[in-house]
């Protein structure tokens, strides 16, 4: 029996019987052998309550200052839970991220992890103890600030110590039961996954999969860290994620795992730009330079008589006016036409590492949209990822198609409860 | 212009409109031209929720998980002032009790602060920056885990981090206008005290008066830190702390300081002691090593007709239980006849430096009481103070007669209103 990691998300332990009810769990894989590290989140709306205060206070949260506020959360929750263990009978001790040696950047608010040094945990468990760690956190290299990692940086903080544990698995508790081939709230037929490979898991993140984000499946890769995303509420086997399928985990390797949706994104599209060399770069480097992620890129043939072409683009919603704005400025010396904004696309992904030997699959992909009356906007592909933008409105239906086109439906009509996590 | 420590107490900062209600302050002082150390508690009633919270996940919160989760508390409270200094345009800086260098020893829950190493604060100073600073909390210098410093905990972190930044002065801010010469819920005419040497101040933080705590003013007297006692919610000048008066507060020292009392403690009387050597230390003993800690103790002299003594002692009610316990569990070994336990008493005390050289004060005293019908049941004095133990029924009456007969009354008729901080 080896080291096992756990973390459980804000809404697994939202108050006291929650805690309580995840002590136990605890408690039970240390009676059952095992070394075990906790990482936790906040308790439930915690992080909301303190954000408001933070609004009410000053209406620009300053990027150190707020990192020391938003750690408090993780400092409840962390020492409650070691309480809850200790009322159990074991031995607990609770650990801040500085305190467990998660070494990050100093870019506040959004810091990434350099190095783990356990030090204090490896001694905490070869004392017979469980130790608690605060997600989200962690203390910069150079400075020694408090540093947060931004959203999903819990998941990040359990994987990473998992590595500098060398542990067996990263469990995930959340409040489903694990990763789905579609969003359950959307395809009632959708089917837990038992079992998926990082390199599919890591599309269905970055695609709309909200269970896990990508920045923590990326580095269950780097490291080969199986994770296993399973309900902090039901005892069940969740979804396995790793390189090979493990032990009883010999599951038929499906073409495809999943359907993922995303209505987060809108798509800007640049009319008229001269179609020359370098053009693009001007637009891209633009739009980096203003801090903006974009996702999917799609360029059409210029039409001949004119010499010019259009540019689309996704990006976050939230993003849409800074790009809008930094395009506009710089119009005269592009040289585009015009600019067109739009906010009600849905971006709908199928990913799936089969699809790579599989030569039908695009085709089966649009005849389903096709069949649903969904008319396609932009496609965009990787090699084992295709995605197609629609109107928002279709997203539902479009979804649906595919996943039943694609012989993902269970045969149960089992409705799930999907939430997304916090952090 | 030096350096200033201010501390805020929790009521200060209960809500946004507080924190920035004292953050206006703390600019207030920068402009004037000071460096501003600020020492801030948890916001109103966040300990308290904290607490609620721990004994609804086990009835017996562990000491070094119950520290880090306090210590949540002033973590929100100073993020938030500095985000509020911020605001103002000031810059600002919060840190941890450990990283403002407040190193303890390893007691939890009441730990005792051993040194201060503010290289932390000096730097952020030097670099043009308000430093704010939670209050309450360190860390332990063998085990670096986090501890708390116990009830006025903030306090001593303010009057510890003047000493190690050889401030200028402690302003403590708090709900009242300053130390009163008897506590005005009961004095209607009690008077705000301008300025009052340690030790008198001393006495009457050991005889019940709450503003300031004994060993914040005791820390303060051994390294000769004026303090300045004094309300967030006016501008009015407070209570001067100090070995000296300074400046303008050349006052004419006063016989009498004021009049403290106190209602949180019982009487055990052991009945019927052999009088003998040897007999008290017995009883003393025990009494220690349950670890209760004891004020007043006296012993009548012994019947000669018997052989046999009383001897009485007053202790906190809480201890009362523990106390009796551990007497009845000895009853034989000491061969006392038997126990008697009274917690419907008060200790009404006189305080003033003055009275060593006015040897009509203890009898003026006890006319005074007499004159009111207050019955004495014990007696015992300092130097600098004497103290009586009557039915707590007589309290207010008590009070309110000695504090007349002493000259202590305002001419004015103002009511204020005065509360306790939390720690």
């Amino acid at each position: 029996m080896g080291l096992v990691v756990q973390k459980y998300g804000g809404s697994s332990v939202a108050d006291a019987e929650g805690i309580k009810r995840v002590a136990k769990r605890i408690v039970d894989a240390k009676k059952a052998g095992h070394q075990v590290v906790v990482v936790v989140s906040a308790m439930g709306d915690t992080t909301d309550e303190l954000i408001d205060l933070a609004e009410q206070v000053s209406p620009i949260p300053a990027g150190r200052e707020f990192d020391m506020l938003l750690t408090a959360g993780e400092r409840i929750s962390m020492a409650l839970l070691a309480m809850a263990i200790k009322n159990l009978g074991h031995k607990a001790q609770s650990f801040t991220g500085s305190q467990a040696g998660v070494i990050t950047d100093s870019v506040h608010n959004k810091a990434r992890i350099i190095d783990v040094t356990p030090g204090r945990i490896r001694t905490a468990l070869d004392e017979g103890n469980i130790a608690i760690v605060a997600g989200f956190q962690g203390v910069s290299q150079d400075k020694k600030d408090i540093t947060t990692l931004g959203r999903g940086g819990s998941d990040t903080t359990a994987v990473a110590l998992a590595a500098a544990l060398d542990a067996e698995v990263c469990e995930i508790y959340t409040d489903v039961d694990g990763v789905f081939t579609a969003d359950p709230r959307v395809v009632k037929k959708a089917r837990k996954i038992d079992w998926i490979n990082f390199e599919d898991m890591l599309e269905l993140a970055s695609s709309g999969s909200k269970v896990l984000l990508h920045r923590c499946v990326e580095y269950a890769r780097r490291y080969n860290i199986p994770i296993h995303v399973r309900s902090s509420f039901s005892g069940l086997q969740g979804t396995w994620v790793s390189n090979e399928p493990q032990g009883d985990q010999k599951v038929e390797q499906a073409i495809i795992s999943g359907v993922a949706h995303d209505t987060s994104e809108a798509k800007i599209t640049v009319v008229g730009v001269p179609d020359k060399p370098g053009e693009a770069a001007v637009i891209f480097r633009l739009i980096a330079d203003a801090e903006i992620n974009i996702d999917m890129v799609v360029q059409n043939v210029s039409a001949a008589s004119t010499g010019l072409t259009d540019i689309s683009f996704t990006l976050p919603k939230a993003e849409g006016h800074k790009a809008t704005e930094a395009l506009e400025k710089a119009k005269a010396a592009i040289g585009f036409e015009s600019l067109r904004y739009d906010d009600q696309i849905a971006k709908i992904s199928l990913v799936g590492a089969g699809m790579k030997t599989n030569p039908g699959v695009t085709a089966a992909f649009f005849e389903a949209l096709s069949d649903a009356g969904v008319n396609i906007e932009l496609i965009s592909t990787s090699e084992i990822r295709i995605s197609v933008v629609t109107r928002a409105d279709d997203v539902n239906e479009a979804v649906c198609a595919v996943h039943t086109a694609f012989g993902l439906d269970s045969d149960s009509d089992e409705a799930v409860v999907y939430g997304g996590t916090g952090r």
